[in-house]
């Protein structure tokens, strides 16, 4: 119920937790983004039931994050990959891992960073910017209408 | 129990969507970030029940995301901030935003912007970078290890 008031408001970030932000849903995203592919792969990373993992995949299909394709193997089983609406999440994850990296791992730093493939550096710490390139503090965001509603 | 696993687990990601994943709390978060400091507020905005907002506030102060003080008005009652690591959380705030206004409101935009109040911009999307600048792509990211485990 409480869900529902959620999704139909008229707030991107609302409207973004009530499609990812059920317990179980990033995490479903962690692995894809670790190149996790296969039901069994993700449940049995997760550690979660084959019920639970079913209701979020299906969600995140329908919501358009997952795609369901079959695995090119001949046979039935299927593979659930991330579109380009999944695959745009990344910055989100990205954000919500360098932070749990400055907050949650005092005082012995995970021993493992995220790298650049390409060419080899640590990744920046993601900064929040004004389009005319100021850095925004925590305090210093505000709502705007851009237009009548 | 399973949540167990993933609080121990070590992975800097793991660790932040166990202390703020649960369905509520990143819709408490951006509250905060709003302003919203009394309890009364939280749940007339968020339309949750008591029960369950005292037991996010909870985990959120358990965790150090929000910390609770008296409210300066000479009576009993409490209000919950943010600490400097609930601070911190705006730029997976912003990302989470960000991506729900590119994928979440087409074909009609959501009708406000966030700003930089000092400057008056519109915010920047946020860019994932390499510390040498490079532009990553969600396939270019790989995990290193620091150092022996």
């Amino acid at each position: 119920m409480q869900r529902t008031v959620w999704a139909d408001a008229d707030c991107p970030m609302a409207r973004a937790v009530d499609l990812v932000g059920e317990w179980g849903s990033l995490l479903i995203l962690r692995e894809a983004f670790g190149g996790v592919t296969r039901f069994d792969d993700f449940q049995e990373r997760l550690q979660i039931s084959r019920h639970l993992l079913t209701t979020r995949l299906k969600k995140l299909v329908a919501g358009g994050v997952l795609a369901r394709q079959p695995i090119e193997d001949g046979g039935k089983r299927q593979e659930y990959v991330l579109t380009p609406m999944g695959q745009d999440f990344y910055t989100t994850v990205v954000a919500l891992r360098q932070w749990g990296d400055r907050w949650l791992f005092a005082p012995r730093p995970h021993p493992a960073d995220m790298v650049d493939a390409v060419d080899g550096s640590v990744l920046a710490p993601l900064e929040v910017r004004s389009s005319k390139g100021r850095r925004v503090g925590p305090g210093d965001i505000r709502l705007k209408p851009t237009k009548k509603r």
